[in-house]
C-alpha cells in the first residue's frame, strides 16, 4: 500500500518553478468556479507519518488558494466543554458549506490512529468504529462533497533521519502530535494501523491517496494537481451520478392497516385528574434533572404530529418544569441559506445539547421523510438513504448518554377539521392557521403512510418511538411527560 | 422497528381467494421476463422468530413460482468438508446467476444472530461482521443483484402462543432451529440482536421488509405481493443507476515515476547457482506443506505478469514440488457464460482452496483492474470499486488461514519483443503468441499505470504484492519460490 511511496519521488527546481505558476493559477480559477456554482463542497483530510511535511504542504497551499474560501481545522484534544457533546459535533460544526474548502488535520482518522497505537481499543472496536467513519463519509459523499484523503508517507529510513534531526529542537515543539514519534515502536505501529485503516477506508467514492513526502517540491506539487485535477473533474462532471434504490416500495402493511390508525384516539382525562398528573410528572421531571446522573447524560426530545395536534402546548408543559438555563426549544421551520450550503443534519446538529441539558425540537430532522417525502423537497434517494442517516445521528446521541424521546402527536381528520375552524375564528389564534395547513391536510393518506414508514424504520430500542393519542390534549400532555420521565429514570439508573 | 408488525394484520379466506390468482399468474410473468432479460438476479434471504411462517410461506411460494427458476438454498451447520473453506464460500457457490431467483434460509443474518445470542460474539465484534455484511451487500447489489430482506415477525404474546402449541410434537422436529426457542430468554435476546441488526444493515439499496407473521394469508400474500412490486419496479427501470466514484485520478506520482520503472531488471542468476538453489527451494517447499500447520493452512499464489515474462514457467518450477492432490492450478482465461452470469469474483471463488491445499492461479481476479480497465471491458466505476471488492475477498482467504501471495512477473520491452519473436520462430511455441499479445504491448504505459494503482491499492501485510524481475527466467522462478517459501514458513510458525 506505501510501495510507489518509498521510491525516493522528486522534483527539482527548474520543473517546480516552471509548474507552479500555471497550477496556481488553475486552482484558484477552480476555486472561483467552485464558489460561484456551489454545487458542492471540498473536504480535505490530512494524515500520514510525522516529519512527512503535512504542516508545510498545507501552509503553501493556503499561500496558492484563495484564503476566504478555505478554512483549515486542527483538530486537537478535545477541551472541556466539548467533552460535554457527541464526538462528532466537532466535525460536523466545521464542514465547508457548498462552494467551499475545507481542511481537517487530526480528524477522525487521526484520532482511531492515536487510539489503537496506544492500545486503548482492541482491533474489533476499530473496525466497528471503522464502520461509522465508512457510514459517515458515505453521507458526507451523497450530500454533495468531493472528498480528499491524503496520507503523507515516508519509507523507515527516511523517518528516523527526520525524527533524529529534529531532535529536541524547541521550535519543532508545535509539532503537538499526540504519540511519541521519538519511541522505537511508534513508526511501525502506526504503519500498520494505517494500512488497515487506508484499505478499509479506500473506497470508489472516497479513495486515499498515499504519497511520498521526502521531497517537499514533489509531495506540494502532487498535493496542489491532485485537488486541481479532482476538483476540474467534478465541475466538468455533467451528468450528476444517481444512486441504485431498491425498487420495491417501503410500505410492507398489504391489507391497508396502518400503525397510526390503530391508535385508540378517544382516550381523555379530566380536568381534575389532569392538574393533579401534570404537577406530579412535571415535579418528577424537575427531579431527574437535578439528579447527579444528569450531569453524564442530557435529554433530545422530538415533537412531530399533525397539524393543530397541540405540539407546542406539550412542549409549555414540559418546559415549565425545567430551569431555563438548562434546556433550549428549537421550532424547526424552512431552513437558512447557511444551512442549506451544508449537509442536511448540519443544522440539527447546532442545537444537539451537551451533557447536564435538554433540547425540545419542535418538528425535527425527520422533516425529510415526512413533509419533504410528501411533498417531494427532495428526491426518493435522498430520503430513503435518511433513514440510515438519521439512525446513525441517533446513535451518535445515546452512545454520548444522550436521551432520545421522540413524538407522533395524533389526532383525527375531524379534531384536526374542529381546531381549525377555532384557530379561524380565534383572533389570537389567526396567526397559526395557514394555507399550507389546509394544503397538508389534503394529504392525509400520505403522512398516514409516511409516518408508519418513519415509525418503523427508525423507532429504535434506544430511540423509541412513542404515539400519543392526542384528540384530547390533557390526555397527550401527560402521556409526553410521563415517558419523558419513564425514559429518563430508566437511563439514569443504568 | 417491530411496532407495525404487531398490530395483528390479517387478510380473510375471501380476499386471499380472489387476490391469489392474479398475484400468482403476475408473479410468474414477471420471473418469465426475469429469465429473458437476464439482467439481474433476485437473492431472498429469511429471516425471523420462530413460528412466525417462514417455512410454510417459502413452501407457498415455490408452488406459485416456476420452481426450475428459484432456488431454495438452508445453510444448516457446516460440515467437516465445508469448514475447510472461508464460510463465506458456502453462500458464492449458490448465488442465482442473473436471471433467475433464490432463496437463502439460515444465511449470515441467522448466522450472527445465533453467535451472539449464545453469547459467542461481544457486541463489537458483531459490529465488525456487519461492517462485512454491508460491504458484501453492496457489491451484491452493485453485481445486479435485486435484494430481498424479510423478517417474519410475532408480537411476544404471539410467539409463546405458537410456541406452546408446538410443544413436544415430534413432527415439529424437523424445525431445526439453532437455538433454544424454549427457554424463556431466547425471544428477547433474539429482538434485541435483531434490532440492531436490521437497524444497522438496512440500507436504501438493501433495506429490510418486516412483516406480520401471525397471519398466514396475510403473511404470503404480504412476500408475494412485495417480490411482484420489487420485481416489476426493477424490470420497469428505465435508466440504470450510476455510482457516484471520485472524481480525481487513481495515480497520484506527478513525476512520472512508477513503481514498475524501479526495478532492476538487470539482476541473473548463473545456471549452476539456479540448479542449486531450485533444488534447495523445492526441498523447503515440500517439507513445509507437509508440516502438521499447513492443515490448518492453505495457499493461494496468484501469477500475474508482462506477456512471455515466463508465468507458466515459474508455475510449473513451483508445481514440480507438490504432491499433485495437494495443489491445482487454474488458468484464467475469458469467462464462461455461466460464470458471466453471476458477480465478478464468483468464478475465483469455485477455486479457492480448503485448508491444506494449495491453488495456483495463471492470471486472477486481478484481471478486472489490468486488461479490463486498460481495454475499457468494464466501466470504470466497476474497476474502481472492485479495489475494494478484492481486498475484502482477499482478507475472507487470509482470515481462513489462507496464505495470499502474489506476483508480478516484470520484464521490459526490449526482453519481451526477443521472446515474441522467438515464439514465432520456434514451431511448438506459435501457440503462444497472438494478436492480443502484440496488441498488449502497445499499450506498455498503460499497463504500467495500472499495474502501479494496483499494487499500491491491493498490497496489504496479509496478502502482499510481490514485484518480480523477471528479464533473467532462473532468477524470477528462484525469486518466486523462495517468497513462497518465505511467507509460508511465518505463518505457520505464528
Amino acid at each position: 500500500m506505501f510501495e510507489s511511496a518509498e521510491i525516493g519521488h522528486r522534483i527539482d527546481k527548474a520543473t517546480w518553478d516552471e509548474q507552479v505558476p500555471t497550477l496556481r493559477a488553475e486552482l484558484l480559477a477552480a476555486q472561483y468556479e467552485l464558489k460561484q456554482r456551489a454545487g458542492f463542497r471540498v473536504l480535505i483530510l490530512i494524515n500520514g507519518i510525522e516529519g512527512a511535511g503535512k504542516g508545510e504542504t498545507i501552509r503553501l497551499l493556503n499561500e496558492w488558494l484563495d484564503p476566504r474560501l478555505v478554512q483549515v481545522h486542527a483538530f486537537v484534544d478535545a477541551t472541556d466543554d466539548e467533552q460535554r457533546y457527541p464526538a462528532a459535533r466537532r466535525f460536523w460544526q466545521d464542514l465547508p458549506p457548498r462552494g467551499r474548502m475545507g481542511v481537517f488535520f487530526g480528524n477522525w482518522y487521526s484520532q482511531l490512529i492515536t487510539l489503537t497505537v496506544r492500545g486503548k481499543i482492541e482491533q474489533a472496536q476499530l473496525d466497528q468504529a471503522i464502520g461509522k467513519v465508512e457510514r459517515f463519509e458515505r453521507m458526507l459523499c451523497d450530500e454533495g462533497t468531493l472528498l480528499f484523503k491524503f496520507w503523507f508517507h515516508l519509507g523507515k529510513a527516511e523517518f528516523k533521519q527526520r525524527i533524529d534531526e529534529q531532535g529536541d529542537d524547541p521550535l519543532q515543539h508545535w509539532r503537538a502530535s499526540p504519540l511519541d514519534w521519538h519511541k522505537g515502536k511508534t513508526y511501525s505501529k502506526v504503519l500498520t494501523v494505517a494500512e488497515h485503516l487506508l484499505r478499509q477506508t479506500s473506497r470508489d467514492y472516497a479513495p486515499w491517496y498515499v504519497l511520498d513526502g521526502s521531497d517537499a517540491n514533489y509531495r506540494s506539487l502532487t498535493v496542489g494537481r491532485m485537488l486541481l485535477q479532482g476538483l476540474r473533474a467534478r465541475l466538468d462532471q455533467q451528468q450528476p451520478a444517481r444512486a441504485a434504490t431498491h425498487a420495491a416500495p417501503l410500505a410492507v402493511a398489504q391489507d391497508g392497516r396502518r400503525l397510526l390508525n390503530e391508535l385508540d384516539l378517544s382516550q381523555t382525562l379530566s380536568k381534575s385528574d389532569y392538574k393533579k398528573q401534570l404537577q406530579q410528572e412535571q415535579q418528577r421531571l424537575a427531579a431527574l434533572v437535578q439528579n447527579k446522573a444528569f450531569r453524564t447524560h442530557g435529554l433530545v426530545a422530538v415533537f412531530e404530529g399533525n397539524d393543530a395536534a397541540g405540539k407546542g402546548g406539550a412542549i409549555r408543559r414540559v418546559s415549565a418544569a425545567l430551569d431555563p438555563r438548562q434546556y433550549q426549544i428549537i421550532p424547526v421551520a424552512a431552513p437558512t441559506d447557511e444551512e442549506l450550503a451544508q449537509p442536511y443534519l448540519w443544522r440539527f446538529w447546532r442545537h444537539v445539547p451537551g451533557h447536564g441539558s435538554f433540547t425540545l425540537f419542535d418538528r425535527s430532522w425527520y422533516g425529510r421523510v415526512l413533509v419533504e417525502r410528501v411533498e417531494g423537497f427532495c428526491s426518493e434517494a435522498d430520503w430513503l438513504r435518511a433513514y440510515n442517516e438519521i439512525n446513525d445521528f441517533e446513535q451518535d446521541l445515546t452512545e454520548h448518554g444522550l436521551v432520545v424521546v421522540k413524538f407522533w402527536l395524533s389526532i383525527d381528520q375531524e379534531t384536526q377539521l374542529a381546531r381549525f375552524r377555532e384557530r379561524e375564528n380565534v383572533p389570537y389564534k389567526r396567526f397559526k392557521i395557514t394555507e399550507d395547513d389546509w394544503r397538508n391536510r389534503d394529504k392525509w393518506p400520505q403522512y398516514v403512510e409516511a409516518v408508519s414508514d418513519m415509525v418503523d424504520r427508525t423507532s429504535t430500542r434506544e430511540a423509541p418511538w412513542t404515539l400519543v393519542e392526542a384528540n384530547d390534549k390533557r390526555f397527550a400532555r401527560v402521556k409526553v411527560l410521563r415517558t419523558i420521565n419513564d425514559q429518563l429514570e430508566q437511563r439514569l439508573s443504568k
